[in-house]
């Protein structure tokens, strides 16, 4: 039927529509869609084994990294469980990334901690979990969607920078945030600053033996950590065909260093237990009771009450910043192990993940850098790892959590302390100093708010702060301003934009409707692609003075897309003209050379990009 | 001593410092910043009659909204009279628009309700002042310190739709906030989503004296509204020499039609009295106990627990706010009148007024629309006229507080429904729908969110749709792709800028890093003017991976200060050439002419900016 060989605009357009609607329906499409599909016909047994070794080590990291951060999020232990075995299940279908990790991490949880409803008592410190999974659930809800939608750009406007300064004002606050568990003191406070001023103020209950603890576990742990990279060295410098037995050893040693979350909160939680006196009575804060047995497969309670006003930004905030560090790390290791990865497809996955997840009590979940770096490390195959994590949690949480009452609270700590302390990018700040000193303004901006008002806003400010950075060529465009008897000649550059109206409106209320000889004005608009309703608003008002002043108001030299545009606003006062020569012979009531020597005055009010 | 005629750099420059810094200290330069010191010699007794006569108007029209919009801010009465007399006496030195009347604003008001701590009994819906008068001192302080350091231009971003926007969802909530008023019903709630469910959930509680009262209070005022604009018709033609009793019959008129609000209020009130009956019972829901007096002189309580926290965000928000309304209406009535004023004088008077306000328990202060109006209406001399408003409200405060026990609330929400429904801007949607559709995503996006989550953050929400938007170009710049044997060459336009980070990196993972053969690349950065911190980073990372792969990076064309900043940011794997013509014979193992034919792909990612 359509055989037409004519090439219409029309038809071609018809054409390109089917093709792409082909494209999008197309199975590689679909597999695209599914990235299983084309990792799974080529598995084998090798690859298996490599994913079952990796999937081991990361569960034994997620499950204390777990306990620890559902401390963050301000909600009972077991949370931290309910939502590390969701996330892999899931991503093993609809993820690109090998290596990627998906359960809850240090800044997802402090995000989660900033929309909660206190649950019971306030000297607990604990919120509703109710909210914290319904989060879940709207965050997936609105991953997916941009997923889908492909609204994924809308990260770009997150410079590295206000990442840095998030990050950084994150690890402080979160770590301050546990320091009271060191001290064995407690009380309820919301963001850095409270958290400052209320642990000073009550430093004087402070526990010894907490202390203690807390510090034996630190340095515990920065001896396994040593043990980890001294015995990777080792393993990498094994050479070709080293003994079996060598391997062994140096692998399980890496191991062991690599679980030091795990090796460190199992010894202190023995330590509590054999130290329990006669009565009971434990000498360190520990846990205390923890709900036993896996949680149920319901969904999310949406009769809970205010959900809207509770979850509020964060319904914005949190899907976002938890795509940003999920792609982020994903992007580091595509480049790193070769492989590719697409961002719209990983907030699906991500989406998928939330959603599922909040449907067995878990809250938002994103890629863990830590635990992603422990997987790659650990030379896995590929994302079917997540299985074997996931069922290493469901595991600990079948039949571990009565031994979780024994972990001590300071032992945590230390674990979340020591993960967060590598977070603090304090190098950047000598480096922006040294390349590019007007950076620091978002960082800092980023960094002190953050650490003021909470991450969420610090973030928001900060990109806020950096788009005013970005956008000052638009607010100071180019001008030049010649005179000729009593018209003004303005030449602009750029696209007039919302935030040049102050600087069109100073100029013409400064250089022709205030001044004692009013005169008329002729911009040219020779470089202007794109104006605005603000502009227009703008060149609304400023026509209907020069017509009040007896004066006329013109633009020469429009392009067409500007000129219909123009048109259409219908601006009373201002006349549309071809070209100068044109708008010049018309408008004046003595006809003036353009090329001649009139002009009296010439200035650049803009010199150039300064930024 | 510097007697030196040659004009190196540095004594030019030393020369302009010294220049400028008598500029800002000249005689001219200080009378700028005191403009009474302009207008005050020239000032005489005609003068001086027309500004009693319109501080007078306004007067009677500030105290029953004062009385009316402390009520929307969510504090006693007698604080938003307190707000009504400090701003008039400050503007008359500071400020540079003769019509301008500086107090209490139904979206300030809106906004002070937003940044409080409940007091007491939370049926009574009331905040504590205290952090009402703070914000108020902290609001002078930023807008001092931005006067002072010229920061004004930050409200340049804030473009006409989201105002429009933001204005229109002010609007709804604060009179939907008086719906319950008007029905006599009684609960606490915060923003418009809470106000609208609670007021159904009490709508069973309505007094129906309430609602005939307030239903006859709304026929009242539009009925005065009409004798205002009548009479003002009538005024406005009278002709040359009237009959002065005429004038007198025209001009009394207008006065009660303009004082509307006052009239409604005071016939009312005497109605409430009127109808108490034997046990003092009274039978509309009336005001009830006002503090009597003149408020203290005395600073703001600074010792108030979590300032801050209380504060947050209005610390930013509530300054720029109340900025960008004054000077929308300064600049209005200042093109109208024919006078200039000036962005950075006005943050400075405005800054004043705060400040001195929080000395005298007000809450922040802004010009006001509808108070200016009637100003200016009544033929004002200058702002010399705030003095006699000023002196009206405290009369009002010393005497008349007893009296305002009787005011029904039912009236004086109906006087604010009348004052705001005006305010909303729907006519904006089909202009935007016809002229530029794309606006209509900012708008709807403040409007929405500002319903949603309140106005201070639906605005933020705005003004970040609205940069995005903005800089849709700067995300996608567009990029010339041209494949030469194993280099890629690459045009880019535009400065590189963290948006367009993600752009770079794709391309640059799926042209060159991640196909089957792996090929260098060579930009072209003639166009380039700036590169960000975040660029650098991403240039980094590819010139690691273009180095792994054994495959060179290069820039060639580069501008001197694009070099110098390259050359700082000191990128291990990248190379920096002169031209083109000398990277090519330097980079690849062959000979590659560059004016050849061997361009086997060609293609522009992005046509134009669409936007």
């Amino acid at each position: 039927m359509e055989r037409s060989t004519s090439r219409t605009p029309l038809t071609s357009l018809k054409k390109d529509l089917r093709k792409r609607g082909k494209e999008y329906c197309s199975k590689e499409r679909w597999m695209e869609r599914f990235p299983i599909s084309i990792w799974a016909p080529k598995y084998n047994f090798s690859k298996g084994l490599r994913d079952l070794i990796a999937g081991f080590t990361v569960g034994l990291t997620v499950i204390p990294q777990g306990l620890a951060y559902a401390n963050i999020a301000k909600l009972p232990l077991e949370y931290g469980l309910y939502s590390a075995f969701m996330g892999g299940f899931v991503y093993m279908f609809l993820g690109m990334s090998k290596d990627i990790t998906v359960g809850p991490t240090a800044i997802m949880s402090l995000l989660v901690a900033g929309y909660g409803e206190p649950l019971g008592d306030a000297a607990d410190d604990l919120n509703d979990p109710t909210y914290a999974i319904l989060l879940a659930f709207f965050c997936g809800i609105v991953q997916l969607f941009m997923g889908i939608f492909h609204l994924g750009f809308v990260t770009n406007y997150i410079s590295h920078v206000v990442v840095s300064g998030f990050t950084s004002a994150s690890a402080i606050t979160i770590g301050f945030g546990q320091v009271k568990n060191i001290l064995g003191i407690k009380f309820s406070a919301h963001g850095f600053l409270e958290e400052f001023i209320e642990t000073f103020k009550h430093i004087k209950d402070t526990r010894w033996q907490d202390v203690v603890l807390g510090i034996v576990s630190i340095i515990f742990l920065i001896l396994l950590r040593f043990l980890k990279n001294w015995s990777q060295g080792k393993i990498e410098n094994l050479g070709k065909k080293p003994p079996v037995a060598k391997i062994v050893h140096w692998k399980l040693l890496w191991i062991l260093g690599t679980a030091r979350n795990a090796v460190c909160v199992i010894l202190t939680g023995a330590l509590a237990y054999g130290l329990m006196d006669d009565r009971n009575d434990i000498i360190f804060t520990i846990t205390g009771n923890v709900t036993e047995g896996l949680p149920p497969f319901s969904a999310p309670n949406f009769k809970a009450p205010n959900i809207l006003k509770v979850l509020e930004s964060g319904l914005i905030i949190v899907p976002l910043i938890g795509f940003l560090e999920n792609i982020a790390i994903a992007r580091g290791f595509a480049r790193q192990n070769d492989y590719r990865v697409e961002s719209n497809q990983e907030l699906i996955a991500l989406g998928t993940c939330n959603v599922a997840g909040s449907f067995v009590s878990a809250y938002p979940v994103t890629g863990s850098f830590s635990r992603s770096a422990i997987n790659s490390q650990s030379d896995v195959a590929s994302p079917a790892s997540g299985i074997v994590t996931g069922f290493l949690v469901l595991l600990a949480i079948a039949f571990l959590t009565p031994a979780f009452y024994y972990i001590p609270k300071a032992s945590l700590a230390a674990v979340i302390i020591y993960a967060v302390i590598f977070m603090i990018d304090y190098k950047i700040v000598p480096e922006l100093w040294h390349v590019r000193k007007i950076d620091l303004i978002p960082l800092g901006a980023t960094f002190f708010f953050s650490l003021w008002l909470g991450v969420e806003y610090g973030t928001l400010i900060g990109i806020g702060v950096d788009l005013v950075l970005l956008m000052l060529p638009y607010a100071k465009p180019k001008t030049v301003v010649k005179r000729k008897n009593h018209t003004v000649l303005v030449e602009l550059e750029r696209g007039l934009r919302y935030p040049a109206v102050d600087k069109i409106e100073s100029l013409l209320d400064e250089e022709c409707i205030m001044r004692d000889d009013p005169s008329s004005v002729l911009f040219d608009f020779t470089y202007i692609s794109a104006i605005d309703y603000s502009m227009l608003e703008t060149l609304k008002l400023s026509a209907k003075a020069f017509q009040k002043k007896g004066q006329t108001f013109g633009v020469a030299n429009c392009r067409r897309k500007i000129s219909d545009l123009l048109i259409k606003a219908n601006i009373e006062g201002m006349d549309i003209y071809d070209t100068m020569e044109d708008a010049l012979s018309k408008m004046g009531p003595s006809t003036i050379e353009v090329n001649g020597d009139e002009v009296i005055e010439a200035h650049i009010h803009c010199e150039d990009d300064h930024l």
